[in-house]
């Protein structure tokens, strides 16, 4: 059989996608990039005039990369940090008081690679409350940490974190539950109560 | 014996490397990270003046760093995708829709640690047709990425990387074979008998 | 027991160290960020300036981030190579030709996960003379690396490094003994002896 050459794929996105995210490059690069770092309050504002849901006491900082605005949701006083790369081709979601440190990359796709033309595939990221996504760690599309879960510095995590345990490494595997002090343990939310 | 304190090595590269580099700095600068995302001709252009050897539908995002064009060869519809480090002191090279995905750094030198001068050691880098280095993965000096290989997300490739196979972790390690679907699987290259 | 919602921790710093960080931080973007690559005496001038104590022959790419100068230390000849955090909350100190190579993070702070309140934790890094920390490594609080080690590419530490050695991976563990070549290791430096 002689060789073969197939065609690039065609582009994943429609022309309202691709005009909406190009409008936003420009936004973010005039007016959220250079935004002062205190300017919380100015940075929720441009992302939720995009279509991002986002509650009071959120902080995102001006370095965020975020690939879709209409893709994210922050829950109150959840946080993401310097130069974290939100890349939303599918739906991401931080709850209350989730953070997320810098250089993290938030991943919510990727290609199937059982196809030459590498189709994009996506998966929605859920960083429940409480969480801590530590520094350089990666995301992979379709996992969700659990509430107060912590992970590591420079993890990578491909599937889901039980709550309240902490993991690390490459790929990312359990190393202990997460313990509060005293202090906190007897007002540790109690979500599914709620 | 009495404590020494060796110089630092002598700068590894000649004027002529240096300024050409230093030129490529400021064309850079002003006229390939400015452009618009979908100026791909443009940036080919730039890079081919330079002398990288560049086929036509090749892609390369605004923000990747190319150390020396002129070590660069991409062929038909290979890509570098935002932010990826082309670290090509020496050649670095991509097969046809060879695609290195995001934050990615080929890292085609190292220094020699068993000299407390740390002279510099490099070596070419290729990752052949249709293979797919993912997202924020790590390729040292010297390494081969075979026909049609997938490395993982964050993967660290220190070894050559067996063709039509998936690799993962840091260092990457063997996950499986890839397997294509039926509608590919009969239209697979065979590189060899071209 | 009602679900609770603990309040945000209050900052970590003092408005005298806030005022100073922003004032760096524009003296950063305008006189440090875009001053050309040799210029390397002037980034020193400008660090000093801050409060660094930094020896001559000291090399700081112009893309390196720092957190706080009058955290830094780095004596003769050590390098922070090209896009380099030093995330110096805590001190970061450089011995003599100690090399950090590109993209490494040396991160002094972390924060206390047995608290909701996620209180910040800070603790000194140093990196002993002629150690090397490679590409794309990271450098947790409170690690000393020392004399002589070497930490591989994309390597993490967490731990301190023990001199003289090679370390790599994630977490990042023993390889082998760096022995020095017979030009070197005549004139192997005997810190301990000074």
């Amino acid at each position: 059989m002689p060789p073969t050459n197939p065609a690039p794929p065609p582009s994943s996105f429609s022309l309202r996608n691709k005009v909406l995210r190009a409008l936003w490059g420009v936004v973010c690069t005039i007016l959220f990039r250079p935004s002062p770092k205190f300017a919380h309050g100015w940075r929720r504002l441009l992302l939720r005039v995009f279509g991002a849901r986002i509650e009071r006491g959120a902080v995102i900082h001006p370095s965020v990369k975020i690939w879709a605005p209409w893709n994210l949701a922050m829950a109150k006083d959840s946080c993401l940090g310097p130069a974290v790369d939100c890349y939303n081709v599918a739906p991401i979601e931080l709850g209350r008081r989730a953070t997320v440190s810098q250089y993290s990359l938030l991943c919510a796709a990727t290609h199937d690679f059982t196809s030459l033309q590498l189709p994009l595939v996506t998966s929605p990221i859920t960083i429940q409350d409480f969480a801590w996504v530590c520094a350089d760690v990666f995301v992979g599309p379709g996992v969700t940490v659990g509430e107060g879960a912590v992970v590591g510095a420079r993890s990578s995590v491909y599937k889901n974190v039980e709550p309240w345990t902490v993991v690390a490494g490459n790929p990312a595997r359990f190393m202990k539950a997460r313990i509060l002090g005293d202090a906190d343990e007897h007002q540790r939310p109690h979500t599914h109560v709620e």
